[in-house]
């Protein structure tokens, strides 16, 4: 991944910018990687050019994006050749039902073409936010791409239909406006550890999770550093390999497990390794090397520290392509050699348990975790933390996530936000600002669930049909505070289910557990909105504890929500 | 009003139970009064039993309870005749085409019918909570009491249909659930003062607001108490005047006002007159007297009151029948000698400012008011006060009502509630357990909004198309706190619209008036949804007022929100 390509157009494109080849990024937009998808960002002019490169044989292909990678309604570029095959570009629009409309202003600025051998490239070049209400802004957070293509030409773009069954099209993930700001060299005693998968006959089935264990070598009982850490995709599994993550395996350090290779839901994966879950990597299609900053280094190895950790590999083969042969993985660069403070992470959001909740049929409906004020007060040093990276983390319905920052009741910059957030696109990401937190600072974390093809409510826990609202923050000097999470106070949810049992008749009771209460609620418009101002304003049980697992000093139960008495503004726009 | 009627049935059904003539509540069901409606009240067994007088024409006669005063989706008890005359008696309801079908359970008890010349009177018992969710429950504040009838004998109830056009039909609403524990006699001291319309020729309109200014006389020169207030209405009229109220003209004390009498829209109505507003005594179809606590009284009169006070009666005339002469009115219950306090009024509440405003469309949109810690906290004395009475308030719109009180973030029991509120039935009414409120207590008022036949947003506001949510509080001692009311802080609402214009593309704008940028907002269901959320969220602006119209000292800005650490819970149902 991340390699460099023949994108000579946007070299040549644009002679007068001094244009990094490592700053053109890139991306396949099919299986077989004929489809290639390349950027360069200019931050300042807010703009990206774009280079595309596809198999000269089409009539047309529409390429674009859309909030969640459905492919109508979206925005496009179309590029299309007519009955003479005179080539068109220009900028369009698919409506709720597919069709394809010209937009009044044209945004697909810069178009360039060239056929080299079999393949079309072309460039075109677009603002972030093109201050047209039928454009997509291109925002910090996940991007989806979506292209479709056919190979006939076209009479003229009005009257095609983008929904039409007969057309070949995809989607992909991406952090299109990626931070360009990362360190790029190493020191030269960094050395590179590889954890990878060897020879993976991936099966023929749309999803595959392959998990294998390793034990690090020896040396690794002195305690490493991981400088940056990247994917390694060898160029045939690139379109195939969607994600990858690396866990520790949390056991004593002399403690052995199995060195399991295989399906990670096989009925034979030892339960052993089910202690491989702490997150050390996490790559995600698209995503570039993590590099930690100057100041900090991610702990691996050491005398306490079991040597054991499993790659996991989520292969994505909607095709069902058999002979597939893989041997992806990610590259650690670590040295013994110790940069001046450990990094570490904090989980912010919801606590894991089925007292949160979202009823069936939503469009976007609100949980929200608080790092309340009185649990960094407690726990971090006078001098705060700098938090330099993010994870956001829901399951399958979650569509949007943000973590607010409040300090005295004064709302700072935001710290991230994914507005076209996908469970399937899970990157540890940079912060373009590293964020200072001081003790009394709050961190509010809201996720939005999109549950309209669910049939009963979906709870909060571990399961991948139950929902999570999180955000795992890497930050340095690392400290004792592990997870900073709420859940609403049970006395204000059994208030809850006891209003449903008393006056709307519901079969919920105080001898149920909290999830079979849920799930005895017909929910009705009028349920789904008192359970939704309920958590809006019941105050919350906390879990501000350490690493150890022992909350910190403090009563956490009942704990009010810490309000923000000066929200932001909304974020700047230009138009 | 609150006459003693031929109520034979109610004492003869319950010879054991001590029924005092003065606890048989009445209400006229129509205009001319041949259908009345009485009810004795057995709060120990949470029953009710009601008896009805109606001419003995009838074929079937249905009377029952819907939430806002619909005949359909409603509750009713039947009375109907079938082909050979023989009367049955039945617990029905109608769906919610109008159409009648039998309760699985029958909860229209202990029937007794007795032919008295042309009268048919019959009674029935009900629990308050039948524990039939086909049922109404009948709870605290208005219920909505709707009837029909028809001259035609049914072969069977389950096929009749109350959405008939040719029916008979009419609405009236009451307070059922009446304070029985308030204080019967009065000191023999205490004096009458009416204060009466003259021979008003009431118009053959649906809808009249008559209004007559009176000025007391000198001997209120001298400070008085009112002890107790009731309507006086003929027996004539008593269809007819739906409410009344007694507002102070607030002026200099030897300042004179018009002593006008007129319709209170019209043209040549004295504009001096607008002063009188501040309301003395409100009374509504159903209500009893309101009879002072023993240890406070309302001042009337006084050095520093000017002596004019203005009658306001509305009179309801659906059928537009001409040759009414009323003269009803208000009778104060009053002496010199002083209690030994004075009561007062808190306005609890929203600030009267459209910076409150509800989108169109809504069945049930909420606006929260707040009387914060904070400004209890520096304007109630040591020893707190008591609150015995309430009058919520709302325009149109408004559907529901209720004030949560709080202390250090406890929840303690409700002030008042009323969910079937309608601004066409505003009495003011003793509370059935005065409340004690110390300092740094919280009071918060929400009203809920139907606006689903409204074009654009209501804002708050004056007018009567504008919208209001209020709780007018009657308290002792008397104390320098008139107004404790809030609003969403102005930095919040800004970034709303400023929300509002940056990313949905509203024409909305800075320089703009409020109302202008509420309005030029197209409504949809997300922008709903966060002007909701922003609403419960946001901080607020306090009006924290002495009656001179000075604010209390302190920051009334960016006020946070009163927690609720522990809720209530819900009210206790013994089903």
């Amino acid at each position: 991944m991340y390699r460099v390509l023949a994108t000579i157009l946007i070299i040549t494109a644009k002679p007068t910018t001094q244009t990094k080849r490592d700053q053109i990024f890139h991306v396949p937009l099919n299986a077989d990687g004929s489809i290639s998808f390349n950027w360069l960002l200019d931050y300042p002019n807010e703009m990206v050019t774009f280079e595309i490169h596809i198999p000269a044989s089409y009539g047309w292909f529409a390429v674009g994006f859309s909030d969640h990678g459905e492919h109508f309604p979206a925005d496009y570029c179309l590029l299309w050749k007519d009955m003479k095959s005179r080539v068109h570009f220009e900028d369009v629009w698919a409506d709720t039902g597919g069709m394809i409309h010209l937009d009044r202003q044209q945004d697909c600025g810069r178009f360039r073409v060239k056929r080299v051998r079999n393949t079309t490239k072309f460039t075109f070049q677009r603002k972030f936010d093109t201050c047209d209400f039928e454009d997509y802004v291109i925002e910090d957070g996940t991007t989806h791409v979506v292209w479709a293509r056919s190979a006939d030409p076209l009479y003229k773009p009005t009257g095609l239909n983008i929904s039409s069954p007969g057309e070949d099209k995809g989607m992909v993930r991406v952090q299109l406006l990626k931070n360009t700001n990362v360190e790029a060299s190493l020191p030269g005693y960094v050395q590179s550890k590889d954890i990878l998968a060897e020879r993976v006959k991936v099966p023929a089935d749309e999803t595959t999770y392959w998990c294998h264990v390793h034990k690090l070598d020896v040396e690794f009982r002195k305690k490493h550093h991981v400088y940056r850490y990247e994917a390694l995709i060898p160029r045939t599994s690139e379109g195939l390999v969607h994600h990858m993550e690396v866990f520790h395996c949390v056991a004593p350090p002399d403690e052995e497990i199995p060195l399991y290779v295989g399906n990670c839901f096989a009925q034979d994966r030892p339960k052993e390794t089910q202690v491989c879950k702490r997150v050390l990597a996490a790559w995600a299609m698209g995503a570039p090397p993590f590099t930690y900053p100057e100041e900090a280094g991610l702990p691996l190895g050491g005398p306490d520290f079991n040597l054991h950790i499993m790659l996991e590999i989520h292969y994505n083969n909607p095709e069902r392509k058999s002979g597939f042969v893989d041997s992806s993985g990610i590259r650690f660069h670590v040295s013994p050699k110790l940069k001046a403070m450990d990094a570490g992470v904090i989980e912010l959001g919801l606590e894991y348990t089925d007292k949160m909740a979202i009823p069936p049929g939503q469009e976007a409906f609100p949980l929200t975790g608080y790092c309340v004020s009185e649990c960094t007060a407690v726990s971090l040093p006078p001098e705060g933390i700098t938090i330099f990276g993010s994870q956001l983390h829901t399951h399958l319905t979650g569509v949007k996530v943000y973590t607010r920052h409040v300090r005295d009741g004064v709302e700072m910059m935001e710290l991230n936000r994914d507005d076209h957030y996908s469970t399937h696109f899970q990157e540890i990401r940079r912060l373009k600002k590293p964020v200072k937190v001081l003790p009394g600072d709050a961190l509010i974390t809201r996720c939005y669930y999109n549950t309209e093809d669910r049939d009963n409510v979906t709870l909060g826990g571990f399961a991948i049909t139950d929902e999570m609202c999180v955000n795992y923050v890497h930050y340095f000097p690392a400290t004792e505070l592990e997870v900073c999470k709420s859940a609403i106070s049970d006395h204000a949810l059994s208030t809850y289910f006891n209003y449903m049992k008393e006056w709307e008749g519901q079969d919920t009771s105080w001898s149920r557990a909290i999830s079979d209460n849920y799930q005895a609620i017909q929910w009705n418009k009028m349920r789904v909105q008192l359970l939704r101002d309920v958590y809006q304003e019941a105050p919350l049980s906390m879990q501000c504890n350490m690493s150890t697992g022992d909350r910190f000093p403090g009563y956490w139960e009942n704990t009010p929500l810490t309000p923000i008495l000066t929200p932001q503004p909304p974020p700047f726009r230009t138009c």
